[in-house]
Formats: structure tokens, C-alpha cells, sequence
């Protein structure tokens, strides 16, 4: 298998992550032993945790020495000591960072050197709420580290230098474009504001007729409420579906400021969203506003704007589509998308897409010349 | 990472080539060297093609040896010996399985000893159009052998015997429900028959107004044509869409005989699927017939009769789906399916999944009670 199939596992990963790392860039990391055999597949996976290279380290020295596992089981203290259950636990646990970061270079004992890292991005080089990753790297004496994207961020950059400075061997470019791809809503949101459209389907493209996509999606849908600066959401949709709009499915969720975009201001004040603790709500007809990460969610009438692009800074679609069949109308409109990630949660799909063009005019016009129905 | 890790990539391999393996199962092998270190990851393609054993070893020992590569490529004669472009040139040609066969039995100098691999399906123990897999990997010396399902087929079976009498590890039932959902269509046509229904998408569930899905999507539609026993059609669809119904997107593809489902016996004869050379083309009201593979085309008209299970021996359908919305009207029907495997062709997704429930008359209830546009 060549680089850029680990790279790919390592972007695959990062993508599961997608938005949640805010206001980090969504990073993932393989790691491979000397003779080419993967030990570990980890991510960023929020702001304030573990970046992917450490993440990825410290699995990899878990794999490679139970040795090493007890002993951090047993530095780690209570948390894990009674009934530990296995990596999972571990994995699903957030570890503190600058505890994990010492331990791994107190005990790594040498068992990576001559390792191969896949970084999606470029490892950093300075001292955020993490140590640097590159130093990590370079202490424990990786091999070579492959890299998709090169960090232009000016001060984290510099980490290939420190590399090659202390004799990795360091690739660049492997998958780029995708690598671009996986952190496009960072560099926006670092230089102003990104924004996208969340909205379920059915199979057959529903959208209303209650719950649509299963609990895994919701659970993901809040994980995002509970990362960005505001959600927009339409006056109507407020008022017919009288909304709670907040983080239930996760555990120590925050609760999203909201924007109801409507030209009415009065609306029913015991409708749920009203109610949550430590919001803001704000009643607008105007998109003018500050947010950096916003998340619209809606189905046909933001669709409609975003369509003849009328939603400011509006970048990328978040499409969840259920498996079945809803007995129902359709969101009703010509538009051709570009997928950007495709992914699942339990039995639904989702896709990350960028919009290309609204055609329905020319939709419109092959409607009704033809009803072809089996593609000949 | 876990043996479940390699057995799923070996079953995604597999599911590449679902159906085309007729009257075969689809099977996939990942080979990791002894030191874990992957190798390969081939899928058994077409009956008269390599199993997916021999494909694995054979680009593994490509991948792990120049020489050998440079001595097969000589022995294969000028087909490949002038502006040879790499691997790819060869995983795309149809290896003559015999030859290929005993090149590796001839070549492969011990390479593979205490090598490791996935094979979704036990590895066969019969001479038939190819020698047996259990024998090759035997031979080779693998170290050990990790197996998703067992081979019940009373011909083939034995395979994992042969390797354990000689001493090589055997390791069943990885991913065991997986490797035995994949192995569901090659049950179902070995015991009598196995009928699925393919229907075209836009992500908003239109299936009618041209063509929806890309050509990647269709190349695989004629790929499944030229495998099959029979095409079932409805006559309103021939009547409207005038579909040829042949392969003309592969090369040497083969054309189906084709059922038209229609009370009227009448055609206008210079529709183009009644021209298709090498072709049975039947009218019938009945669909009792004796083919053991069967693809039945259509969308809202099949659909509806295989919600009410009107279509016999229909075991999954095969949605494609474009990324596209297109202004038009849904399928209407409400039907809740169970994904198998998902995958893509070019920007398409694609399903095969099981019918669970026609959900009709609740999901017409959910929809006259709420227009709930957001999921709150």
C-alpha cells in the first residue's frame, strides 16, 4: 500500500471530526512501525484536547507495550485503575493533554524511533494549550513524517523545519487537494467566517413530516450547536415546529445563540428555544452579522436562498439522508452539488457538498419532455 | 489495529464486485507480510478470473519484489512487456488464472512465509476452473489464515482443513455476520434464485426527467446486465422510454434477456431493446419464471409491489443516488429500508439494502400532522 492509501485512513478520521475541533483546523494522524505495519489511526477532535499526532503517539505506545498502558492507567489514577474496559474506554475518554504529552515523552522508551507519521496537516510548532507536536515527533525519534497540507498558519507553522533539522525525513503534498479540502472551514473561519446549511432528507428527499434522521445524526446536530457561534434559523419554522434548539443528546453541551430570521418580531415566548439557559436570541431580517462559525438550519426556504446564493458567506451544505421512504412531497428545487465527504451515522448517510448551480430552469424543461424512468 | 480492522477492508473489496462474481460469491482477501505490513487487497472479480486468494498473492509478492514482477511481465509475453505503466496497467488486465497460478507456485521464493491473510470467505479446497486457494496459501507457507465465514458449499468446502493439517493458524467467524451478508446473493441463486430491484435517484427522490445518476453509475447498471439471467422491465416504462436495455458501456458486455411485465401484448417493435442482438425478449403478466439471477429495473411501479412484497423471491434493492436535487416529483411511498453496504460511483452514493417495512399509512399520518422542517 502506498502513502497515500494511510493518508486517506488519516483524512477518513480527521473528517469525523469536521467542525467539532472549532476554532482548530480538523487534523488526523496514522502511524505506522518501522516495518510498515499501522499501529494507530487517531484525530483532533476538539479545541482544548489532544492534537492528532500526540493522540495518535500515545495509542501507538499503547498497542505496542502493555507495559506502557498500566503504567499510564496507574499515573492516570482512579479514572481508569477499577474495571478498565480496554482502549475504547481510553479512546472515548478525553485525556489531559499536557499530562499525556510528559507522560508519552517520560516513557515512550524508544519503541516508535524509526516510525512513519501521516499527518493531514503540517505538525505544529509552537506552544498552544498543547506542546508542539513536531517536538514530539522529534523526540521520539520518528522516522519520516508524510504530510498532506503545509501549515500557512504563521504561527503555528515551521514544523517540517524542526523535523528536517533534526533528520526526519519529511514528505510533502501526499493528498493535498483533499488535505486543503479537510481544513477549508478553518482557513475561512480564521479569516472572517464560515457557514453552512445543515438539512435531513428522506430517501426520496422529505424533509417535513417529523423526525427524519436517527439519533446519531441528532446526537451529531447537537455536537455541532454545542461548537458554533450562532444558529440561524426561519421565523416560520419557529412557529410551526416550535423548537427547543439545544444540546440534550450530549453531555456538557452548550447551548447555541440563535437568530430568527424574520421580518415579524413578535413571536409566542413559550416556544421551548426561548426557554434554554445561557442563550441569546435575537429576531432579525437582516444575515449582516459577526458570528465566525454559524450554522443555518432549515430545509427548502434556506435552500432556496442559498441556491440564488443569497445567504452571505454561505460555503458548504451538511446533507444527513435517512435510509427509508417518507410518504410525502419532496423539497421541490434544481440544483447541482459537489460532494466534499461522504460518511455515516448508524443507518444514515451524510455528505459534506459544495453548491455548483441552480438548474431549475433546465430541470424544469427536461420534467416535462420526457418521464423516463429506467434510464435507457 | 485488530484483525476486524483487515477483514473490513477485505469486505469493502469484496462488495466492489457484489453481483459480478455470478455464479460465484464475492470474496476479498487482504495479505499483511509477517510483520504485519499490508500487502494487498484484491477481490475475486468475474467467474473464470482469479479468486481473490491468488489475485491478494499475486500483488503482494509484486508489491515485495521487483523481480518478480519484471520476470512475470516476460513470461506474459508482449501484452505487457512494451510502456508497461505499473500495477494499475496489471490490476485492470484479466490475469489467466492458470497461467498466474503456477507463475506464483514457480516464483514466489518463499517471499510470503508466516504471512497473514483475511479471507472473507474460506479459502476453496476444489479444481475447478481454477486451482485451489487452500492449496496455493499452503504452499506458500502463511503463517496464519483469518476467515469471516465458512464455506458450507459441500464442493468447495475443506479449505481451512488442508491448511491446518499442514500447520498453518486458522483463525474463523471475523466479522462473521458481514462475510455472511455479503455471501447472502450467492446462497440465495445457489439454492434457486435471487431477485433485486435497481431504481435511479436524484437526492430528492426524483426518478424521472432524464438521466439521473453519472456515468460511472450507469457502467455499473451494464456491468450487472451482462451478469444476469433476465431483466424485468414494466411495459409502461418501454412504452415511454424506449430504453436499447444492452451493455454498450462495457467492453465484450453481454445482453440480457429481457422480461416485459405487461398485461398488453402489443409494442411498437421499433423500440430499440427489441433490436438488441444475442437477446430473448418475453411479454408476460406473470412473474413466474426459473432464472436464477434477476434485476428488475424500474422505480415507482416496482417499488410499490415489492413494498407489498408482490415481487417474488426479491431479496434487496440497489438504489443509486446522485448528490443533485432535481425540480421535480418524489417516488411517493413510505418504506423503511436497512442499509447493507454503501459506496460511491464518482459523485453517486450507492445502497443495497433490505425492504423492512411499507410504512405508508403511519408516515401519511406523520405528514398530516406536522410540518416539522428542522428536527427540533
Amino acid at each position: 500500500m502506498n502513502d497515500e492509501f494511510y493518508m486517506q485512513l488519516a483524512l477518513n478520521k480527521a473528517w469525523e471530526f469536521q467542525i467539532l475541533t472549532y476554532p482548530n483546523p480538523a487534523v488526523g494522524c496514522v502511524i505506522t512501525d518501522r516495518n510498515g505495519k499501522i499501529l494507530s489511526c487517531e484525530a483532533h477532535k476538539k479545541a482544548g484536547c489532544l492534537h492528532a499526532e500526540p493522540m495518535a503517539v500515545f495509542f501507538a505506545l499503547c498497542a505496542l507495550s502493555g507495559e506502557f498502558l498500566a503504567k499510564f492507567l496507574d499515573a492516570y489514577g482512579a479514572k481508569f485503575s477499577q474495571n478498565f474496559s480496554g482502549l475504547d474506554e481510553l479512546k472515548s475518554a478525553e485525556l489531559e493533554p499536557n499530562f499525556t504529552y510528559e507522560f508519552i515523552l517520560a516513557y515512550h522508551a524508544n519503541l516508535l524511533k524509526g516510525a512513519k507519521a501521516y499527518v493531514t496537516l503540517e505538525p505544529c510548532s509552537h506552544h498552544g494549550r498543547t506542546p508542539p507536536c513536531a517536538e514530539l515527533l522529534k523526540r521520539l525519534n520518528f522516522g519520516e513524517v508524510v504530510i498532506g497540507a503545509r501549515d500557512e498558519n504563521k504561527i503555528a507553522s515551521g514544523g517540517a523545519e524542526i523535523l528536517k533539522n533534526s533528520g526526519v525525513r519529511v514528505k510533502f503534498d501526499v493528498l493535498k487537494d483533499k488535505a486543503l479540502e479537510l481544513i477549508a472551514p478553518f482557513r475561512a473561519w480564521h479569516d472572517g467566517n464560515f457557514s453552512f446549511l445543515k438539512i435531513a432528507l428522506s430517501a426520496n428527499g422529505v424533509a417535513n413530516g417529523g423526525v427524519i434522521s436517527g439519533e446519531q445524526s441528532r446526537t451529531h446536530v447537537h455536537k455541532l450547536r454545542s461548537v458554533i457561534d450562532l444558529l440561524v434559523i426561519g421565523g416560520n419554522t419557529v412557529r410551526t415546529d416550535r423548537p427547543r434548539l439545544d444540546t440534550r443528546l450530549i453531555n456538557g453541551g452548550e447551548n447555541p445563540d440563535v437568530l430568527i430570521f424574520s421580518r415579524r418580531q413578535n413571536f409566542d415566548e413559550s416556544i421551548p428555544l426561548f426557554k434554554v439557559p445561557g442563550r441569546n436570541v435575537k429576531i432579525s431580517d437582516s444575515l449582516d452579522f459577526d458570528a465566525k462559525l454559524v450554522m443555518y438550519e432549515g430545509a427548502q426556504y434556506f435552500l432556496n436562498m442559498a441556491a440564488k446564493r443569497e445567504i452571505p458567506n454561505l460555503k458548504w451544505l451538511l446533507i444527513y439522508q435517512s435510509p427509508n421512504f417518507k410518504d410525502g412531497e419532496n423539497l421541490k428545487i434544481g440544483l447541482n452539488l459537489r460532494p466534499i465527504f461522504r460518511g455515516s451515522f448508524g443507518d444514515d448517510s451524510y455528505m459534506w457538498c459544495e453548491i455548483l448551480a441552480d438548474t431549475s430552469k433546465k430541470a424544469k424543461f427536461s420534467v416535462q419532455s420526457s418521464a423516463n424512468l429506467c434510464e435507457p
